[in-house]
């Protein structure tokens, strides 16, 4: 609880101190997926569930779209669609990630279908979606401040992956690579957003509580994978079971 | 899938296969906690956990109260409403989960401020909510027939946590006892509704999904649970830390 109005500065410490606490690259999940940890089909429902995440990000930005008031507020906004949907079939964020899914051996239609999802991810992935439809501007604006610390759990991510699984190309992690530039320039904009408009010790206090609760978002979906999938594993009832555990 | 027209009876069977298979009487978490393998914390744990599922259900049956279409639809679902809010201050069923936490040691402005909760909880309680509040009304009366399922789960929770935890009461579990009259009457009337009301294979689909859907957000919660507090025990960042571990 912030009790006081900060400066900018503090603000941006604050919300840099809440990502050091509780970014889910401090979860043992993460870990295991970057220290070579995981077998094929662990991997594989990581990437399954994580494409629900992946494909509603762009409908959380249209969502968002829709209630921002200013051209300039839109066009900033709308540069992520295109970043995640694409300009053409076959490009952006999304399908980047089914290339993902592809290389992993994932059957796609099965991906799309979510029939395999764990309930624990639906449940976090639409709650990210709810707060940024049914929050005030601000609020939403910054719970996507987690690019802030994206840039190095990708850096982690990719290195690992490609140094201890010979399951894992640079081609299937193509999805990553335009997310190191892309991540930076809007979490400079929703950041520089946030300082100026927060004004109120109420409003910071809310900003800082967006934040938290989307690092809660990620964390929660980490859990819901180790727990079913990290030994003894408890697969709920539905979701999907792999088949392939070298 | 069902790909062809059940009849009523055939609903109801199928209905009860889906419980049979994925209502969350067969999670670990469930029965470590009736078979007296947990410690206090963990109870805690799970009391002030669930407590949040508990207060939400009359607001849930409030977002469909205010949907509902003619009097004795919300006549019924009122009755809701007074078993779990009660008639005076200190009545219902909320109120009686709160003589739970107090019972289990737990500082009652603590478990109401939800400060303690895991994320996954949230996500959980607030996905079924939402679903009441967004789908039609023949799924939302749908998403309520776990109560089919709960008299068993009550009984052996109660008797089992009776007999295996010296810091657990009659009293403590005062929640339990109407529960047992209170879910079959309004299980008989969710059930009798879908039975008439979902007349076409794409309803009858939708009916089976919602409980799908809501065995789905009861089980999420148990994992969250298992994960966070059972051994070795992954507690997220800020959620409540058991200090009690007898």
């Amino acid at each position: 609880m912030t009790h006081r109005l900060l400066t900018p500065e503090e603000l941006e410490a604050a919300l840099l101190a809440i990502g050091a606490e509780r970014y889910h690259n401090l979860h043992p999940f993460h870990r295991a997926l970057h220290d070579g940890k995981l077998n094929k089909g662990q991997v594989q429902a990581w990437a399954l569930n994580r494409y629900y995440y992946q494909a509603s990000i762009p409908a959380k930005d249209a969502t968002l779209l829709a209630r921002l008031p200013t051209a300039e507020l839109r066009r900033e906004w709308r540069r992520r669609l295109v970043d995640h949907d694409g300009t053409e079939p076959g490009t952006g964020g999304v399908a980047r990630w089914l290339r993902l899914t592809d290389g992993l051996g994932l059957d796609r239609a099965y991906v799309e279908s979510l029939d395999g999802l764990l309930p624990g991810t639906r449940f976090a992935v639409e709650a990210y979606v709810h707060f940024v439809r049914d929050r005030s501007i601000l609020e939403a604006i910054a719970s996507s401040l987690t690019e802030l610390f994206s840039p190095t759990i990708i850096s982690e991510r990719v290195s690992g992956m490609l140094r201890n699984y010979d399951f894992v190309t640079e081609e299937t992690l193509a999805y990553f690579t335009p997310r190191l530039t892309q991540a930076p320039q809007d979490s400079a904009f929703a950041l520089g957003y946030v300082k100026e408009h927060a004004r109120t010790v109420e409003q910071q206090q809310a900003v800082l509580n967006a934040l938290t609760f989307k690092c809660g978002v990620l964390w929660s979906m980490l859990d819901e994978l180790d727990y079913a999938y990290v030994a003894p594993g408890h697969i709920p009832p539905g979701a999907f079971k792999p088949q392939d555990a070298s």
